[in-house]
C-alpha cells in the first residue's frame, strides 16, 4: 500500500539535494534525475516541492516517466486536499475557452491563428509562434508563395476536379499533409490523435513528431482503414533510445509507412520569443555568464540529447539495421544535398523545409530550393519524390508548390492553431479550408486532378532571379563541377 | 379579384414546408421554388413569411419573378397596413444619402470610391470592394500602371486632342467603356439605366452584365443614337435560359453590337468579405461541416447555375447555333489561350481580365498578359482587337495600356462607385474625370489621336521583367513549341 | 483730382455686369477686364466690390494693372476709413511670421521645408507642395537619387575643394541654380529679387520664372558683378505680349544671359491639390458639368493664354527673329528629343525635367532621361549642356547628377520654401547648406573640383536596370533607327 | 604649495580676454589655450568661469591637459565647499542607471541598443547612433546581410565548432573584432578598457581608437596573454603629434600588433543629430552666417586639426619612418583602392567600411566593396587581409562576410553599446551573443571551422545584380583599363 503524503511534508524537499515532485497525485523523488533531464535541472527545481503536473503535462507523452525513473523513485501519493488551490492554472491557459469557437466564421489559415493565439497560453504560442534570431526565413517562407503568380487557361471543363494523389505509393486524398510539429497537448487535449481523427475525415497524411505529446500507439488508436502516417525521428545520443523507438514503429507497419529522419536541426536555433516565455525573471543577475544559462524554451527543452554527429556514410546505414521502412530525409536545403539524397536506396523522398524558419535564420524557403533543384539537377525529380513545407497559407501556395515538381505540401503550424482553437474540429475546419481553396484553384487554372499541374501554370519569375547562382568565381576558372558536391 | 391578406397570416408559413413571401404588395407561395433558387434555399428562408421586398428588389432585374414561378403561386395581395414598419432599412443603407454628394469637389477615382463607401449599404459595398482570397490581384492591378513609366514628346502642337476611336468597327467617343459588373441597383435605383445614359453624354461604350438587376430592354430604353452596348453571357446550366437570353439580345441588335463570354470565373474566387457580408451569425455552429453550407456573398449566389463545363470546342459551335453577333471572349490570362482564340473566326476581340482579382487571387494583371502577348505572339494584336480591365484609376493608366496595344480599357468599380455617390450624374463626373485625365496625358505625351499611342511612349522594363518566362526546362531540352499550346 | 469712394459705394458693383475693385487704395472698373483676366472672371467675381489688395498683390507683378486697363478704368481712390478691418488677412497667412526663423537651427532642406510649411499660407504651400495627378514624379525624383550609391575614392590630398564652375561659358561659384519657380512673393515679400540677392553671396545662378512676381527689371535691381540670370519664357497665344516681354529681356542682357524656353507642360498637369485650396465651396452643386468650371488652383491660372501649338520647325525661327541671346530648352524628357534639339545650333542646353511632377505624373525623373542619353546617344553631351532639376534635396544629390554628365542641377521647391521661412536670408540658409553639403561630399569622393566628376565615382546599376529598353519588338524586326527619332 | 580660490573669483574670469577653468579641483588659465583647442574656442568659453570637470572628463584622457597647457597655466585648487552643487549632471547622465541592467534577458545586439539608449546620456546617444545625412549608409549596412542567404548542408557531424583564426598571424578565438570606436568612456566609466577587458574573455582583438577616452597605455593595463590589439591613427595637421604618438605605441608592440589608419574621413561627414545635440540654443540668430560657426557635434570636435592632406605617395614613406608595424588602411570603399593597396608591401591588410554610415552618405556598404573585389580583382584576396565593418547584428551577418572572403568582421557601436548598459559585463554579453549566434550558425551550416566557409555556402544573387559595374560607356568604347585606376 503507497504510502500517503501531506504536501507540506513534500514542500521540504524543494532543493537539488533532495527534490520531490507530485505528478498525477503520485508523489517522486527525482533528485537523481535531476542532472538526465533534457529540458535541464532549472525547470524541475522550480517546481521543487509542488505539484508539478499542469506544468508536466502538456509536454511528455504517457510511459514517460516510468522509462526514466526507477520504481524505488515512486515514493507514494499525495493527499489531495492538502494541496493549495491552483491560481497560476487560470492564469497562463486559454483566455475564451470557455466560448465556443465560431469555426465557420474562420475563413482562412491567419483567422484561424488570430483565434488560436486568443486561446491558447502565452507559452504554448511563444513555441508555436516562435522562429529563429529575427523570424526572417519564416517571413521570406510566405513572402516568396506571394511574388509566384498563377496562369490560369481558360475554356476547360471543370465541373469535376479530383484532389488525391500518391505519396510514396499510398493513395491520399489531398496533396497536402500535417507536418510533424511537436507538442500539440500544449495547444489542446486532442493533442496529435485529435489531428489523426481530423486527417482520417481527409484521407491527409500525418507525420508524427518524435516530440508528440501522445505515444505514437495512442495516436494511431482508432484509425480510418488505409490512413498514411509517417513517424519522424531525432537520433538521440543514446542510440539505444532512438533503436527502441524504432522497433516500435516498425511494429505499427500498418499505420507508419516511412521514417522521416530531420536533419535541418542538429543544435536548435534561437528562438528568442520561446526562450524568453520560458525565461525565470527570479533568476536575472548582471553577471552575464549566468545569463545563459537560463536559456530554456521549450525548442531548447526538446532538443537535450538529439545527435549532432549524423552524416551520410554513418547515419543511414545504422537506420538500415532498425527499420527497413523506406526512409525519409527533412530539412534539406540546396540542390547539393538533394542530390546526394538521390545516391541512397532507401531514401525515398526528401521534405525541402527550413524548420518552419525556426533553425538557420535567412536559411532559404523550400520553393527556393525547389527551384535550385529545376536548374542545377532537374533529374532528381524524377528519383525521389520531393515534398516542401514552411510559410503555406492558401490553398495557390500549395498549387504553386506542385506546379514546380512538389509531390506533397506539409501544414505544420497551421494544424497546430487549428487544434488550439478547437482540438479535432479545429484541425478538420483547417483542412477543409484548403482543401475548398486547392480545388477552387484547381478549378480556376483549368485543371482538373493534380497530375496535370505543372510549370507552365505559374510565373515564378520574379523569384527564380534570386536563386543561387553558382560561384561564379569558381566556375570562371573551371573549378566548379558536379563531382565538387 | 385577388385576395387580400393578413401580415400575420403570411408569418404562419415561414419553413420549408410552407414558405409564403411578400414581394411589391403580392403574397406568394415559393415553397416549390426553394430547391431551384439560384442564391440557394437559406437566404429565402431568412425572408420566408416577411415581406421581402427590400431584400429583393435591388438585386433582381424585373420579370424574374413572373419567369420563376406558376401562376397559381400567386396568392393575392397583402395589407399593406397590417405589416410591420420596415426598420432594417433605416439600418442597412445609404449612411449619408440625404446630403447631395459634392461631385465637383471628388476629383478622383479614389476620392470617389471613398464618397461612395460612405453612401452604399455595407452589403452592397462588400460585393464591389471585395476580391479573392488576400486581393493580391486586386493589388497589383493597380500597382502595374504604377511601375510603368510615361515618355513625353515635347515640341509638339498640341491644341486639339481627340479621344475617339473604333471598338469592332464602331465608332466611340472614348478609349474606356464601362466593364460588366452585376447589381447596379446595389448602388443607387438608377442602375445599369443610368450608367448606360452617362456613356451617352461621352459616347462611352458599355458592356451589359449577365446579372445586372434591370433587363437588357431597360437598360437601353432611351439609348442615344449610334451608343454601342454589348451583352455579357455566362452560360446557364440550363442551355435553354441561356439560349432565350440570347434570342432576345439578338432581337435588339440595334444596341447589342457583340456578345462577350466571361470565361475567367467557370466557379466562384472566394471573396471573403463579400461571404461574411452575408454570414448569418446565428446560424454558427462549432461543428465545421455546417459553416460550408452557410457560404453566400452575393457573388457565390450570383454563380448559380452557371456552367462550369465550357470548351473551345462545344461552346463556341453552340453559341454560334443561338447568335451571330461577334463573340468577345473575357477573362484571357495567358498568351497560350489569346492565341487560341485566334483560332474561331466568329471571336472578334478577347478581353485581357483577372476579373478585378475576383477570380483567382494571384492570376497575373491584364498588363502582363499584354506584355506576354508582345513578347510571345505579337501578331495576334493584328488579328483581334485586345482589351483589358482592371485597376484603371487615372486617365495615364488608360494611355499606357493603349500604348501596349490595347484597343479599348474597362472600368468596372469605378463606375459602380460613381452610381453609388450620385446616380447617373456620380457616373458622368466618373466619365468626365477619366476624360480629362486621357486628354491631359495625351496632350502632355505629345499625341493628338489614339492611334497615334504606341510603345515608344511609354517606359515599361520594371515590369517586363517580371513576365513569363517560358519553363526554361522545357525549352532548354528542346520540347517546347508553339504547337504544345 | 481723383474722386474719393465710400466703401460701401464701391460694394454695390459685384456683378459681372457691373464690378468693381480696390487695389493699393485705388478703385477701378475692371467689368470690360472679366473676360479677359487670365486666371478666369470668377475668381474677380468673388473680389468685386471689394478691396482685393491682399489677394492681387502677391501674384502680380508691377505694372500687369497699367498693361490690362485703360486709362478710363481707373475711377478714383477710396476712403481707407470706410474699408472693414481685414480679418482674412489674419487667417490665411503666415502662422508664426513673428518669432525669426531658427535658420542656424534648419540642417537640410527637408527641416527648411517643413519650417515654411508653417510660415507660409495654405494657398502658398498648396502651390508650391503640389503635384500632379498622385505625385508619383515628384516622389520618383527624390526617390532615384537614394538609389545611387556614391563611390569614395581615399588617400587623396583633400584640403582644398572647388565648387565653381562654367555655365554657358559664364562663371558661377557652384553648380547648382535657382531654377524658375512662379509666384514667390506668395512666399515672403522679399519675391523674386530676395532670391536673386541670396545668389549674388554664392555666385549662385538664377533662372526667372515668366510667371514671377516682379518684374524681371526688379529683379536684378542691384545684382552683383557677373552674377548669372536666366529667363523663362512661356509663349502666349498672343505672340505679341511675349515679343514685347522679349524685346525688355534683351535690353537687359548684361544680366540675363539666355531664354529658357519650356515645353514640358504645353498645358497645365492635374495639381489637384493646389485645384482643391482654391475651390469655392459655396459653388458646388450635383452636376457634375459645372465642377469643370470650378477648376482654378494657382497653376491653372497661370496656363491661361500659354499656347499649346509650339513645335520645333515653327517656334525656334520664330524665336531667333526675336532675340539672339543663347535659347535652353526647358523639360526634355526623352533621348530622342535631346537629340533632336542638337540640330538646332541656336539652342545651346537643354534642362531635363518633368517640372518637379507638376506636369505628366509617372514621366521619368530627370535622371532617367540622363541615363538614356548616355545609352542611347552619348555624344551630345559634348555638343549641348544638359542641365536636371526635380527632387534635389542633398549635396550628394547635386553630385551624383554632375557625375551622369549633367552640367548643373536646378533647385526649385527649396528656394522657395527658404524664401518662405525667412525671405532672403532663408534662401542664403538653402544655398549654404547646399554648398556646404556639395562640399563635403566631392573632398569624400577624393574630389578637388568639379571637372574631375564622372561615372566611376557613382554606382548608379539599381537605376540603370529600369531605363527604357527600347521597342524590342519594333527592333527584332528591323524597323528601328535613330533616323525614326 | 598652490593657491586656494574661490568659486566666485573664478567666475569672474569668463571671457575670451580671462578665460579660468576649474578641472578636477584645480583652476587652470586657459585663456591662451583657446584658439587651439580641437573642439573650438567656443565649447570652452561655455564653460569659462566655472568648473568643467562633469564636461572634461569623458572625453578627454588622462595626460592631454598636461600636454597642452604650460605649467604656468596651473594656477591653484578650488575652495569645493564654494562651488555650487552640479544639477546639470543628474539631468544629462544615465536615466536608469541606478537599477542593474538585466543583462541575461538581453537575447540581442537590438535590445541591447534599446537598453543603452536609455541609460546613457543624450549626448553620448546622439554621437555614438548619429550617421550622416539621411542615415542611408547606416541603414544600407544592415540591409545588405538581410538580403544575403544561407545554404545550410546537411548531414554532416557538427558536434564540436571551431571559431578561432588568425588575424595579421596572430591567433584569436572569435572572427569579429571591436572596431575602433572614439569616446568610451561617454557610455561607462570603464571606457575603452573595460572593453579590452571584456575581449579577453573571449580572446577577441580589439582595435583602439586615436579618439579614445583612455591612454593607450591604461587601455592595455592588464591585458591577457597573446591578447590582440591594433591602434587607430588619424593623422595630425601637426606631424609631430603623430609621431610622438606613434613613438608610445611603437613601445607597446607586445600588445598593439599594428596601426590602422583610417582614409575614409578625411573631413567630417554631416552628422545631424550630433550636431543638433550640442547646438547652443542661446547663441541662435537669423543670420545665417553665424549658423555655420555654432556647428559642433562630438564629431565635429574630434576632427580638429586631423589632416586632410593624406596620399598613398607621401603618407605611406612618412609612416614607414615612423613605425615598422604593420599597417592596415580602414575605409576603403573600392575595388580600386584595395587593388591600389596591394602595390604597398607596408600595407598587410585593409578594412572595407563607410565609416558605420557616418562619413558620406549613400557610401557603398563593406558588403558590396567585397563583392566588388570578387567580380574585378579577386587575387588581392590572396595577397591582403580583407576586413569589413558596418550593420553588424547578428552572428549570420558574421558568417556571410566570412564566406565571402573576409578575414574578421569589426563591431562598432554594438560594443559602445553594451558597455552603455554595463560597462566590461555589457561587452561581454555581447560577445557571448555573438560567439553564440555565429557558433549556431556554422553548426547549422555543417561547418566546423572558420576556414571551411565560403562562397557555396550564401546566395548573395539579389545583392550581386546592385554591384558597381564599370562605366558601361568607357568599356564600350575601349577606354578602361587597369591601368587606369
Amino acid at each position: 500500500m503507497a504510502k500517503v503524503f501531506d504536501a507540506a511534508e513534500v514542500a521540504k524537499h524543494n532543493t537539488a539535494d533532495s527534490c520531490w515532485v507530485v505528478l498525477y497525485g503520485k508523489v517522486y523523488d527525482v533528485t537523481n534525475f535531476l542532472p538526465e533531464h533534457p529540458g535541464g535541472k532549472k525547470i524541475i527545481l522550480k517546481l521543487a516541492g509542488k505539484d508539478a503536473t499542469e506544468e508536466y503535462d502538456p509536454v511528455h507523452p504517457p510511459g514517460i516517466l516510468e522509462e526514466n525513473l526507477s520504481p524505488e523513485d515512486f515514493l507514494g501519493t499525495i493527499d489531495e486536499a492538502s494541496l493549495p488551490q491552483s491560481e497560476a492554472v487560470a492564469e497562463d491557459t486559454s483566455k475564451d475557452s470557455d466560448a465556443p469557437p465560431p469555426l465557420g466564421l474562420l475563413m482562412n489559415l491567419d483567422e484561424i491563428e488570430e483565434e488560436a493565439t486568443k486561446r491558447i497560453s502565452k507559452k504554448a504560442w511563444a513555441y508555436y509562434f516562435s522562429a529563429s534570431d529575427d523570424l526572417r526565413s519564416k517571413s521570406f517562407n510566405g513572402l516568396v508563395y506571394q511574388k509566384i503568380l498563377l496562369r490560369p487557361r481558360v475554356f476547360v471543363d471543370c465541373t469535376s476536379c479530383d484532389l488525391s494523389t500518391n505519396f510514396l505509393g499510398h493513395k491520399v486524398g489531398v496533396p497536402f499533409f500535417v507536418a510533424p510539429a511537436a507538442m500539440a497537448r500544449l495547444a489542446h487535449p486532442d493533442g496529435e490523435q485529435g489531428i489523426a481523427k481530423a486527417c482520417a475525415r481527409f484521407g491527409a497524411m500525418q507525420i508524427v513528431s518524435n516530440n508528440a505529446s501522445m505515444t505514437p500507439e495512442q495516436i494511431v488508436e482508432g484509425a480510418a482503414p488505409g490512413q498514411v502516417f509517417g513517424w519522424q525521428l531525432y537520433v538521440q545520443n543514446q542510440r539505444d533510445k532512438s533503436e527502441a523507438m524504432l522497433k516500435r514503429i516498425n511494429a505499427m507497419r500498418d499505420h507508419y509507412k516511412f521514417i522521416t529522419l530531420t536533419l535541418d536541426a542538429p543544435v536548435p536555433g534561437k528562438r528568442e520569443l520561446d526562450e524568453k516565455s520560458n525565461f525565470d525573471f527570479s533568476d536575472t543577475s548582471p553577471a552575464s555568464g549566468e545569463a545563459t544559462e537560463a536559456k530554456g524554451g521549450v525548442g531548447q527543452q526538446l532538443f537535450f540529447g538529439t545527435a549532432a554527429d549524423l552524416t551520410w556514410k554513418t547515419t543511414l546505414p545504422w537506420l538500415a539495421e532498425h527499420t527497413d521502412l523506406p526512409i525519409v530525409l527533412k530539412g534539406l536545403q540546396t540542390h547539393e544535398d538533394v542530390y546526394l539524397a538521390t545516391k541512397y536506396p532507401q531514401v525515398k523522398a526528401v521534405i525541402l523545409s527550413n524548420h518552419g524558419g525556426r533553425a538557420l535564420d535567412t536559411a532559404p524557403p523550400a520553393i527556393h530550393t525547389l527551384l535550385e533543384i529545376r536548374k542545377y539537377c532537374p533529374e532528381v525529380l524524377t528519383r525521389l519524390e520531393v515534398y516542401v513545407d514552411g510559410g503555406i497559407k492558401r490553398g495557390t501556395d500549395i498549387v504553386k508548390a506542385l506546379c514546380l515538381g512538389a509531390t506533397g505540401v506539409g501544414i505544420g503550424r497551421g494544424a497546430l492553431y487549428g487544434l488550439g482553437v478547437g482540438g479535432q474540429a479545429g484541425v478538420e475546419r483547417v483542412l477543409e479550408i484548403l482543401e475548398g481553396e486547392t480545388s477552387t484553384c484547381l478549378r480556376l487554372l483549368g485543371v482538373k486532378s493534380i497530375s496535370e499541374l505543372g510549370p507552365r501554370l505559374i510565373n515564378a519569375r520574379s523569384v527564380e532571379r534570386d536563386i543561387y547562382d553558382g560561384d561564379p568565381g569558381l566556375e570562371r576558372r573551371g573549378l566548379w563541377s558536379r563531382s565538387k558536391l
